[in-house]
């Protein structure tokens, strides 16, 4: 990249995840210590195309790194799908006189933000911000954290009801393609099972877990379901098999839902934005571009932005197995 | 009651509300405090039934006050229904020697309760526990003022990622035959509208109230829903006739579920349940029985045992006035 | 009041609290709903004598009911106890257009604005937010409960390792010169004893209660601290005091500090502020000024502005009965 | 290791951490998942000197993932630093037939434990539990992530006081010799400036960065303070020195303390410790014996026991330049 970039565009795209706020709050603040001007554009493609946008200084920022949501709202844009929908952004973008962007979000907003990059050669980094930390190159998205104390905080909750109760819960949590939040909260709440997309146990199997589990002499059971679980039963229907099958237990369904994209974000999702828009953001005055930042290790790194933004970025085994041993 | 008390009984009963292990443990210090005895009955009436008991010292009740559900569980006896089941309960207080019992729950427990003491000459005191607000005799029950906390703060997450997308969600909180929760949470989450079973305000009005919201540019709405609301629509169907009527709207619907019943109890309810729970003990003490202990203004006060538990203890008119002055 | 009120002002003063958000929100939003202008002045009383003030619409107070804090900032005016400084704020208003104001804050605020609207005839309302609780006509005033959800939380927290580690806390809380705060928390953390200004219970009895708390077996003691206790000494020398004559106690300190006057309001702190700043407009709009409006019996009441804001509003002497009951 | 295990042990010793619970948790059911005998001491090493211990079956440790402290108790042991204490623990450990040992806690625990195994050929697994994350070999220690939220959550609170008084707060956090906390809380909270043990910005430093914050219209300044801050200056000394030189400041100081130990855990705490310590137990049943598990890149890994441990694992330097850039 030749031009030397005077002006950097952020938006958020997708569905929103806590921490958003704290990304937003990296990118501008990065942008005003290295004296350029920062704009931010509203619900993502989509405001880039209307030209829905906000000059943003240091001061825009304030106290939102504690916020959850997105002070720069999200959607999905079909228009952006289009052609004639990335040559309006892009004609906006000129008109704006951005020279480049920073994009938060997750492999949706990635796959858009490559084609368009590339049709109009406008450099862009991404920064993953999504709950379901489906994207590889990164040990971590922003908002997982949350999403996960979310979870276990409102099965904490559940817990103490199934317990004065003694009753067996199928708790549903998001997760459509990807059992990260299913599995990772699952075990941070000590749930007696895990379904998750990634691995089909059959109804046999929990069926058998949950009649050991009582043999051992608990006073209650919680199943965590993955959205997308495998069974191709929804959480309902799960329910009905179980209640049919084991007709002595006391079966109830909570499907936690939107709540698990809101809240605080956690100290790890905050420092995580700060981290990763710092870098996103010196990426770009460094000529670099068409890059995704991550965690790796610990530490920040970048990865290409042509690749399949899911592949080789599976589930831990090892937890499930852990899961296993631990509601023995 | 010429008969010197030297055993009290403790259960608690119907759904489980946060500060039961706060009134249980008050009771079982109290009993401490004055010397005697306290045995604590698991899974309310069904426990008497079947002798399930525990003796109770100031020690067994160590580091509850601060815990979510109740450690003596909680259930719903059909048997205590049958004079058969009273009478076996009966006995087992008479051979376990318990000579007066405090009652932690609800309306349905005070019912079963009073037919018990009439039938068997046993001294009782209610104590209101249950998250649901619905009882006659006091401004609030235990549990109530959690429940509320725990509601505000999933609809303080919703709203995040409302406002990022410019939604509308239904939320459906608990309560079925009282509006208490919805209508307080409602206020307190600054929710757009409220429906609940004691006032229908008809579809019609919903429609209006969501259009006038809109053109006020609000950038989200949340209806807070109860259970039992009069329009005769489940929360899914309010949602799929909403999105019918007002296709521009994006609407979502979440059921936030037996969450309301658990979690840590607030400042309010420890409280509430101490000294709601030292005065049923000092009131069977003193002679006095079939009472139920409430507060009332700010008061620790009793009532007859001999009432209709839901009477005249209806919601605040007033709260649905500020709902609509609020959401302006 | 025969003029017509056209502009209301609001302003928060004295100590911030939960809830002030909520409260500045509700006069808003009244004043919208009743089509008068509304005007919001910063840093109370300064800002009203600076004329540093800003319009308020229905928009302007979105999405701040879950915040802590207050939008229009909080101050002391050392200006205002002048009659100059009340001066220049009676031409301000006059400049402004301002006809009457709602005075949101503690009894420091309501003395100012009752010797300035008498000096200049403008009808005022009074609403009681501080976190102290210490005002006579409300039996709560905003940010009281959420202040107390705070400290039980935070003496959750030091249970833990207290327990763990089987010491001895003292925890000092908020309440200068009462002690609701402490006497409150105190109960709803389980304190094993609780320090408050109204009430000197004298070192020896301190010392023989935690004697008898160690001989029954706790795991921990905390000592709940009143700022302002009769003791005369600090915490940290009563620390030190315990240390010198229980040497074989492992005796540890913490001052909560500020932390206690922010935070998310609770529900209770946000329906309060509704319910009281709703009337308070009302009340203006009604031709009344002069008075406060509070909570009592669970009704929004009047009171007179022309008391002692203190009298008459004691600390409830049962609670500490119940302390003492419950930690046998 | 030739001898088979058929007993482990398992303690909690040093300063408690949130997360030791789970910990526990996941000793004993992984004893239990593989068939062999678990017994927890407690209070540490002084437990193993005194035999004072407990059998742990998987039911033992119901619902305590979610609980702050440790159920087994922690204590530092003078007696164990002594041959003659450790020949008292040896000689326990064979009378009550334990085999191994796990040993959760800090570099304190990895200590004596070292020591404690070649005196004895006791094979011993290290699990770092400790708030402080200043152990090499892992990336991320028990307790760490959920203080670094309570840490947050706090400044949030006093955040929301200091921008309604425009105040300058000092806030000091617990990390004697390791910045840890400080430096990751600070970033999370958008503190203005950070003060760690590990590098000393000099005072005239802080006094410019404060006025530089002042000057682009900060309504208000956190500076977070590691309690071992190399400036020499403790947090109060610190807030008088700003105050002498920086007059028109309203400065205020706040001791987190020990309420940063306790609290429920967070969701990534309580899968650390449940991966750690399953691993742990499968190590010992492997033969191995020894080592540290830790957490590298998201893995489960072991380290020597015999090395300097904390070693090389140094503050992220970047964190410090993060902030400096955020903070503008």
């Amino acid at each position: 990249m030749a031009k030397s970039i005077k002006t950097i565009g952020v938006m958020t795209s997708g569905g929103d995840s806590p921490g958003m706020n704290a990304a937003i709050r990296a990118v501008v603040r990065a942008c005003a210590y290295y004296g350029i001007r920062c704009v931010g554009f509203y619900r993502g493609y989509q405001g880039m195309i209307e030209g829905d946008y906000t000059e943003m200084t240091a001061r825009s920022v304030q106290n939102i790194i504690s916020k959850g949501g997105t002070i720069l709202k999200s959607a999905r844009s079909e228009e952006f799908r289009t052609k004639k929908g990335r040559e309006k952004a892009a004609a906006q973008l000129k008109e704006i006189e951005v020279d480049a962007m920073v994009l938060i979000g997750g492999d949706g907003t990635f796959t858009g933000g490559r084609i368009f990059s590339k049709e109009y050669e406008i450099p862009v980094i991404g920064v993953p911000g999504t709950i379901d930390n489906d994207i590889a190159g990164t040990n971590f998205t922003i908002g997982y954290d949350t999403a996960l104390n979310t979870v276990v905080d409102a099965i904490d909750k559940i817990r103490d009801t199934a317990s004065s109760h003694n009753r067996l819960f199928f708790v549903e949590v998001m997760g459509r393609d990807a059992g990260f939040i299913a599995l990772n909260s699952g075990v941070g709440a000590g749930a007696e099972e895990i379904l998750i997309p990634e691995e089909d146990l059959g109804l046999e199997r929990l069926l058998e877990s949950l009649k050991r589990s009582k043999r051992s002499g608990k006073s209650s059971s919680i199943v965590v379901v993955s959205e997308g679980d495998k069974t191709g039963k929804n959480v309902y229907e799960l329910a009905d098999y179980v209640t049919e099958h084991l007709p002595d237990y006391d079966v109830r369904v909570t499907v936690l839902g939107h709540m698990q994209r809101g809240g605080k974000p956690s100290c790890f999702d905050r420092t995580l934005a700060s981290r990763l828009c710092v870098k996103a953001v010196e990426l770009l005055l460094d000529g670099k571009e068409n890059l995704m930042v991550g965690l790796v290790n610990n530490q920040v790194t970048t990865s290409e932005f042509d690749k399949d933004f899911k592949e080789g970025h599976g589930i831990n085994k090892e937890l499930l197995r852990i899961s296993d041993i631990l509601s023995v």
